[in-house]
């Protein structure tokens, strides 16, 4: 189907749903549901305000509530689960594969999870808890324990008859594992090989012992980075003794990718990288505060600057009319260079070897972005204002805020991140508090020292 | 390896080949390119200022220049072959995969494309023509033409001897093809059931005819939609009459989700997604003074709104000391509703079917906002400037930019798109426009009304 049909296919689907919510015809709807794949059930939840959401989800059959959390968003899945009685969850969770089990779990308040596991059978529990023992965003958080193992000294023959006994492999195998003795990984078999290899040949003569692990305590993203880099499908996750303990799939991989490539732009913008758009209002409200109120108080500090210069104000009343543009012209130019270097950051362009380069370079195109829009305003307010004295003015303050803009964007994500600070959080408010006074500070205080008498 | 190791690793390589060119130990350098993946050593260019980048370059073998230029970003790689001449293009290019090959080709300009595909040999042109005459950003766009097909009758002990026969399976292949005697696709077979399968079972039995396959003119973000959705590793691309015309790959479809990913924090900081962080400092100044120029004017606009003031600002310079609260809260505010509709619109959650519920919700916060922040600034106002009057007007402007910031933010974007503009790229600016206006006008003109005599 093509993407124009895709569309309305899930948007019609998604519009059929809510006209027969809104005329009550439910059997309707639960026929509608039973017909959907899980991950076009969490895409319509999704897509839901939270009161029908709560309505869908109790005509889903509870065999299927599993499957569809797993397609879930951690904060329209959390918000369900804590609708339910701790055993249905504790049922819903029964066959999840155990890294989303781990990753549901982990992200539930700690009360519900502790009823949840308390409420599952023994073998699940323990699965869930060992999962849980590992650190969160962790490899050994996001691996599954399906894998297959070989012995070296086993040929593709024995294997094949093997395989045809087992019967089933699972989901997302593209190659198994060869371990020793003492269940040491020391080599990787891609199952394309097993097809090509002719019947006699040994696992030993096969296996591919290049191939790299990762270890369990390794942080997700740098596991994504891993697997983008490195164009894998699946790896093999080692303890420090490299025994193998699972394998990382690309399907977790993708999420994490698109999640880490989001989080910038939402924290950026002062989101919580969950934040669920179709959540009560309140809450929406009190999630987005934090931010505002940060917003305020720079905005006030701001605002203190000009009151240094109040008596220039109340003289020249043009400064208070021009006050703004210098502010948000270092605004803008500081948040290009931060958004690059966070960027550059997270695909690893940017590391030690290099910052001292980019700061220059980024100092470098302040200073001529300072020149080529001193120039351009000066001509500008000159013009409208019939002044040249106060374009100069404006110009030099420009020129000053430009250069602050281009320094503080390209140091201030380097610093952060040395100071374990995520720069995406919080660098564009203390980027723009810098913009806002240096800019303010330039313009009225040179006015103030030419203008006043 | 874990993360510290990894990070350590590839910056101490970075760090290593700085240093050694800094000094001049080319040969150096050489047999360390010569021991790195063509994946670390595209990594090493995209950190490298674009000088020592060229030197690098050429330090490599011809032969490598291929390898290292499919894992290369459009904007580094193409700055590089800018720099080489056709024929070497051309032989670079020669062993591509046809979906990196097409990629390449289309991101150069014109002109070199031409030279390149005139160097070219016979059979490499046709492949190389045959990839860029499906639309940009298609599935025909990414996908390889490297599949392996089977006929419905054949058993899967015949398929084992011929893939023996065969000895390779192209990188990445998960499952094979099944077409009718007219090259339709019938079904698709997974390669663990060739494994599991016992040796008489016909392809027939075996294949999943449900199997979903991608229309060669989708959009490559539909197509990263629907792996994504359907946990996908690879996908059969078909035309209009359902003839097999190859194959997607999860590794091409990474690169695309992280790509859109980016893209709305690139554009909304003024950037272009390709913008390359080592670029030499006139390039980069250029590439960002379009954005610069859009704000100035806005930022001209917003002085020229206070301008209708000049008579209340000469007389009350308080009033221009608070003047950019009110705008800068209204942005925030604003901008939080914007990513979120642009972020929920990219994930397919924002539709027809739910936009007017989603704007009347931000409106709600919008208005609920502006009650929490009034009454916050209208007390901060009210004892800095010991002034009530002054506190209530603040309040009041506060009050009405919010809802206007609430509903600029839901309904800036979903009409956008309706006109076929990218949100992610006009969107902010035109919301900054529109609170710094709608506030600077709420503040001033109240006061105006209310404290001049």
């Amino acid at each position: 189907m093509t993407e124009a049909l895709l569309t309305k296919h899930t948007q019609s689907q998604l519009q059929a749903i809510n006209h027969a919510m809104a005329n009550g015809m439910y059997v309707h709807v639960r026929k509608m549901l039973h017909s959907m794949p899980a991950s076009d059930i969490a895409l319509v939840l999704e897509s839901s305000p939270s009161k029908t959401r709560a309505e869908l989800w109790n005509f889903l059959d509870d065999d299927f509530h599993g499957d569809v959390l797993e397609e879930l968003s951690e904060e329209v899945r959390n918000g369900i689960i804590r609708q339910m009685v701790p055993e249905k969850v504790a049922d819903a969770l029964e066959d999840m594969d155990i890294d989303d089990l781990a990753e549901t779990l982990s992200s539930l308040p700690e009360e519900v999870t502790q009823d949840v596991l308390s409420s599952m059978d023994e073998q699940d529990r323990q699965r869930a808890e060992q999962a849980l023992s590992y650190g969160d965003d962790t490899a050994g958080f996001i691996m599954n324990t399906d894998t297959i193992t070989l012995r070296p000294d086993v040929t593709v023959d024995v294997i094949l008859r093997y395989l045809r006994l087992k019967g089933e492999i699972p989901e997302g195998t593209d190659s198994l594992y060869v371990v020793s003795r003492n269940d040491r990984l020391i080599g990787v078999v891609a199952v394309t090989k097993l097809l090509t290899a002719s019947a006699d040949v040994t696992v030993e003569e096969l296996m591919d012992e290049e191939a790299e692990a990762i270890s369990v305590d390794m942080h997700e993203t740098e596991v994504a980075k891993m697997f983008e880099r490195y164009n894998w499908i699946s790896a093999p996750v080692v303890d420090e003794n490299h025994h193998l303990l699972g394998r990382i799939t690309i399907d977790d991989v993708v999420d994490i990718i698109r999640e880490d490539a989001e989080h910038s732009m939402m924290s950026m913008a002062g989101l919580d990288d969950e934040e669920d758009t179709f959540a009560p209002v309140l809450q929406s409200t009190q999630r987005r505060s934090i931010w505002l109120a940060v917003n305020l108080v720079t905005a006030l500090m701001a605002a203190a600057v000009s009151d240094l210069f109040e008596e220039t104000l109340s003289q020249l009343a043009v400064l208070a009319i021009l006050n703004t543009i210098v502010p948000s012209m270092g605004g803008v130019a500081g948040n290009q260079t931060l958004t690059l270097v966070i960027r550059g950051m997270a695909l690893g362009h940017v590391s030690a070897s290099n910052s001292r380069w980019l700061v220059s370079k980024e100092l470098a195109i302040g200073f001529l972005n300072g020149l080529i829009w001193a120039v351009l305003i000066a001509s500008v307010i000159a013009l409208w204002k019939q002044d040249l004295l106060l374009g100069g003015i404006i110009a030099f303050a420009m020129m000053v805020n430009m250069v602050a803009a281009g320094l503080a964007g390209a140091t201030l994500p380097i610093i952060m991140k040395k100071m374990k600070i995520d720069p995406a959080l919080a660098g564009s408010v203390i980027l723009t508090t810098i913009t806002d006074v240096v800019g303010i500070f330039a313009f009225l205080g040179t006015a103030t020292l030419l203008m006043m008498p």
